[in-house]
């Protein structure tokens, strides 16, 4: 498995798994749980984030060093585009021209769900300036290859609703994703536990992120454990090639055609 | 996570997975697939495994050495309570005294599903004679509980049909079980990837018994490696305490008296 | 449609509803209840309910008049093979010889699932006993048939747990129950609402019964009404033969061999 | 319930039942499963049907005559904005004026999921031109509610791919898509089978719209009459107000935070 590397914009990673900070108590967590978890990339909401905007105030940075973490500023919070893209170059002036980001362009208070048109139109204006944009969507498979076609360099499909817990709603349509992508896929909102994460790496996704399945849990730093190891678990059940699901050991019944 | 313990009839285990080794093409691949699950309880079909009885013939105990592992003899193929007791002591005889001891009783050749009632007999008839029960049985709360009575070790209820791989197929029976015992309760049979392993731990079983999800996986050396995972990322999860389900993150939406 | 009728004990039945009379607040809404389900058969517990045990309180036959109505006592409550027994000889004698009963013998007053040993033996006695026996069972294939081949007339697995209202847990066992049945399957216990009666029916099930769903309901009558048509609509689609399930319209994308 | 009515644009329907016309092999199988599915509102692929563009062949309007049933012609296979557009002033000219219309505007030849951002322009544009718009949508309730306020006069999110037959995906999304809108909401495209349709109704949908499920039936005829059923089945349920779901009858245990 030395080989099994995520690779985003260019970038080469040995972990799929990618958190986030928010929603912790204090700075000395959010580093636990993120060591724990054994994640790369660090997605951080440069809207409700310190990492660098108030010089007296403690910085992310020092928990999460850049040079040891991959950072992904987001726009989290943005509701249009304009604030979107102006949220990503505030965050490449912070951060000395990082040009890797995750773009949210929220439609709704209330689900967080994505508006798909101002998306569309921030990744646009994003890639045209020159940013490696992974971007947020919804389970929708015509919009993911949309902001493929566009040049984001990944779709992050919701499986349920920011801090649900859910889990994946539905796995055709990520299933749908993955088979059309020729970019990574990485699952993004809705995660809930360990199986959540596992299932969407059995479905071929090239990763998943989460923050409140972590940060929201009893013990953050003993989840940020079993993340890590259900993505991995996860990943390597889809390359080993599962069985096929039969109704019983010797019998060939189908299970197609059925009223479930 | 150091203190976390298996225990069964006094013994302690690291690992919550036990694993078969029916169906490997041959002894090396067995043996490679049971060391990359990192299972320390390995059951062994009596009645298709030499163990010994055959002088002449490959004997599994050269790769899965009794000193390094915990066996565990199961009655697999029997369809009455005698024929699994007397298994059970040739099993006995053939281990020098080797009394811990997986019961199942099967009730139809197509299911696989146990005949309760002479589970129960041979239960009792098993522990009267000094054996230590690990016992198969369906999911039904009512039916596991009467096995513990009895006096069995642990309880094995399944997941979903002998290798059909379709995973948990009622999650609050087996959520019932965990409730009710004061003896570790193992998913036994059923599971199809790790996911399915996860979700298990995740709903309080002190661990996971399987087979064919790992010999008939493409790369069964591989998925024992996820399973082994999945089976510890479930656990964690389980003891970190999960994030409530909720529809959304603000919201308070109860998910109760809702269609689904 | 005209010719499709449930046959139980060579008794015919237009309806495959059978709802019983429990929990209402009066007689008067259990006969409009009763009456919106277009059930036929209507199952009575006897030791909750008059029917002539009390010549001075109000008699649920006056409401329910056995001359219009088949009359399907049943033993809720009883917790043992020898009370049920009793139960149904005084049922049979209040009611002139009738011989039709559902036997129930509760394992667990938590979950009121039966106990399946003290089943078997009280439908033994009561075959012997010259009864016609539909019996409450859990959803396990090997005693469904188990005691079907003790003489019982119809087998009743529950879906999830009496009162609970989750709908069908495991559809692949009742598939497997209805597969191997040569007498009538309904589904007893655990529907909630008018899919879960139709899904039971859509997995070729002869019937369902159910109270709560309906005496639980807000308007129960409505409620009554919606479940005559679910078990309707369920049969017809049963009959009808439903178009495979398919990933997407043109595409012969199978569904098996994936992770769900 | 005689007061129970569907109101679209000003029109009221008895029945919540909208039934397509294709994948029939005649027109006279055509007129007897729409007959028996009761729907008042028969939707017309207008591409594909002749309803007077070929006079000299057969006339969908000899069986489906418009003083009878409200045609709502559609859009299928339309794949942009200025192809939907110019079908329903197509439709309109051939229908002497008749402003109802079903748009879809398709982004994906194999999963035939829409396309939002031409949907929202086709739409746009159509109520402008005084058509009533009801209009085929993914279940993204961000979608939905932008669909609403430009005028639309129903949503009609999919529930699954159409033609596949798999039934609502993802529950929550079309309860979203509910409680959001001030417009009816019919589930359209998915259905396979009875209790597909009465899932939709008991989450409070207003109508359910289908073709394959009924046209590619064994026998269409009997189906249109369980769709029928099970559409009334699942508003009664709906308005009658169904039971909470619990695990079991009698305790109080939660439903909430558990691993599912």
């Amino acid at each position: 498995m030395r080989q099994d590397k995520l690779i985003v914009a260019g970038r080469e990673f040995r972990s799929r798994l990618v958190v986030g900070t928010g929603k912790y108590p204090d700075l000395e967590l959010t580093q636990r749980a993120v060591r724990a978890s054994g994640a790369e990339i660090i997605t951080v909401a440069i809207r409700r984030s310190n990492i660098g905007q108030n010089p007296h105030e403690p910085n992310l940075l020092d928990v999460i060093p850049p040079d040891e973490f991959t950072l992904l500023p987001n726009t989290a919070g943005c509701f249009n585009a304009q604030d979107a893209v102006r949220t990503c170059q505030l965050a490449r002036e912070l951060l000395d021209g990082h040009d890797l980001v995750k773009l949210e362009v929220l439609g709704d208070a209330r689900t967080l769900y994505p508006d798909i048109p101002a998306t569309l139109e921030a990744a646009k204006r994003l890639v045209a300036d020159g940013f490696h944009v992974m971007v947020y969507t919804n389970d929708d498979p015509v919009a993911a290859r949309r902001l493929e076609e566009l040049g984001c360099v990944a779709v992050m499909p919701l499986a349920a609703p920011i801090g649900s817990g859910l889990g994946i709603q539905n796995r055709y349509n990520i299933l749908t994703i993955v088979e059309n992508a020729g970019i990574p896929v990485l699952v993004d909102a809705g995660v809930g536990t360990a199986s959540d994460a596992a299932i969407a790496m059995e479905l071929g996704c090239d990763g998943v992120l989460m923050n409140t399945a972590i940060a929201g849990a009893k013990d953050p730093v003993l989840m940020a454990s079993a993340m890590r190891q259900a993505v991995a678990a996860g990943r390597e059940a889809f390359l080993a090639g599962r069985i096929q699901k039969k109704r019983f050991a010797e019998a060939s019944s189908p299970l197609e055609g059925r009223f479930f």
